[in-house]
């Protein structure tokens, strides 16, 4: 039985829909961000970082969602997540998701989490404003340059696939039409209409 | 022959100490940072995010240092740069990777690189200012939770370690003093000590 910590809206939804991929044994549990449950001590044992996602395995924790859905895929092999026996479809895949972890949702977290990176509320406006304009370059990459279609890595699905599916469910909080990459958008509403996504996106709710 | 285009002092170092461990054939390629080279219109065709490091294969190009480490691990099977055979524990090593990458890296950057995330002067200098605390509090989590010793896995040496020994070395400039970080510390020294690491400086320098 795997567990998967999360909070509703972040990151955690793309290893919350890759266990719902996967067949693998999973149970959600859902922490509460408003009350700080990200820091209590008892989170803090699984995730020293205060973040989610963490995947609690029968081996131990598992942090970064770059690390999980690789993880996801190698733990079920069947259900095809990744490309596991082709090493450079593999680095490519990995190289997309590391983009988005590294990059594209530091560009989003600007909004919200500026006290991350600077003190001054002067700072934190100055980079809220700019939200709109480096997430739409990232998109503007992704559109033209690392999106292969229909899904990220072409005609096989993968984990980078709901972690895209992810991020770009943040572009219109980011004030970001996602209508500018119809690529983009096309895989959107392709994945919302997954059976996967339907049921990660119902077990959030209901958790 | 694989080609790594890097610039000294960046995050490339990473993927250099690797493939010198890797026993692979490689060559580097060096970029021009003051003179934009990264930005070129030929570099973009190699990596569209005008970022190094970049590595050619003869399946084409890699970018994203958390991928390219990986995949030098998995195309050098002999050398024995991760835990191939155990899921969980590679991805305890990607999970490492992944926030080096997403985390480290950017907290780092706002300190050289604050254009990316804000306008206005005053927040650059308010980010510089907090890159101090931002490291510190990376390094703690890595010194007292994530680094197993002697190597960041434990006993097996991965690619895990030259990342860590790259971020490790800008600490100074950052104004961290490693010496805080007394385990971090000796894994810099007996890093600094191997001779695939010594082989990476000296071909960063000549190049
Ligand atoms: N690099 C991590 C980032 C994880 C992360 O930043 N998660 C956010 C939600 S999207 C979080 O837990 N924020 C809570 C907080 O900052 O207190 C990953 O890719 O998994
Ligand atoms: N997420 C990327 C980051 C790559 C990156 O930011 N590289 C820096 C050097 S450490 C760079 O190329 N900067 C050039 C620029 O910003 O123009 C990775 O982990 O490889």
């Amino acid at each position: 039985m795997y567990t998967l910590y999360f909070a509703p809206g972040t990151c955690a939804l793309a290893s919350h829909i890759a266990l719902a991929d996967s067949g693998l044994p999973y149970e959600v549990k859902r922490l509460n961000f408003a009350e700080g449950e990200q820091r209590s001590e008892a989170y803090l044992k699984i995730n020293p970082k205060g973040r989610v996602p963490a995947l609690v395995t029968d081996k131990g924790a598992l942090s970064e969602t770059v690390a999980i859905l690789a993880f996801i895929a190698q733990a079920a092999p069947l259900a095809k997540l990744a490309p596991l026996d082709d090493p450079f479809l593999f680095a490519r895949m990995q190289a997309f998701n590391a983009y988005l972890s590294s990059t594209v949702h530091v560009a989003h977290a600007h909004g919200r989490r500026g006290t991350r990176w600077a003190d001054e509320p002067s700072s934190h406006a100055d980079m809220l404003r700019k939200v709109p304009q480096t997430m739409g370059e990232c998109f503007r990459l992704i559109e033209d340059d690392f999106l292969a279609g229909p899904y990220v890595l072409g005609e096989q699905y993968s984990v980078a696939d709901p972690y895209l599916f992810t991020i770009a469910g943040w572009l219109e909080g980011d004030k970001v039409d996602i209508a500018a990459f119809p690529r983009v958008q096309a895989h959107y509403e392709r994945m919302k209409a997954r059976p996967a996504v339907q049921k990660a996106l119902a077990e959030e709710k209901a958790a």
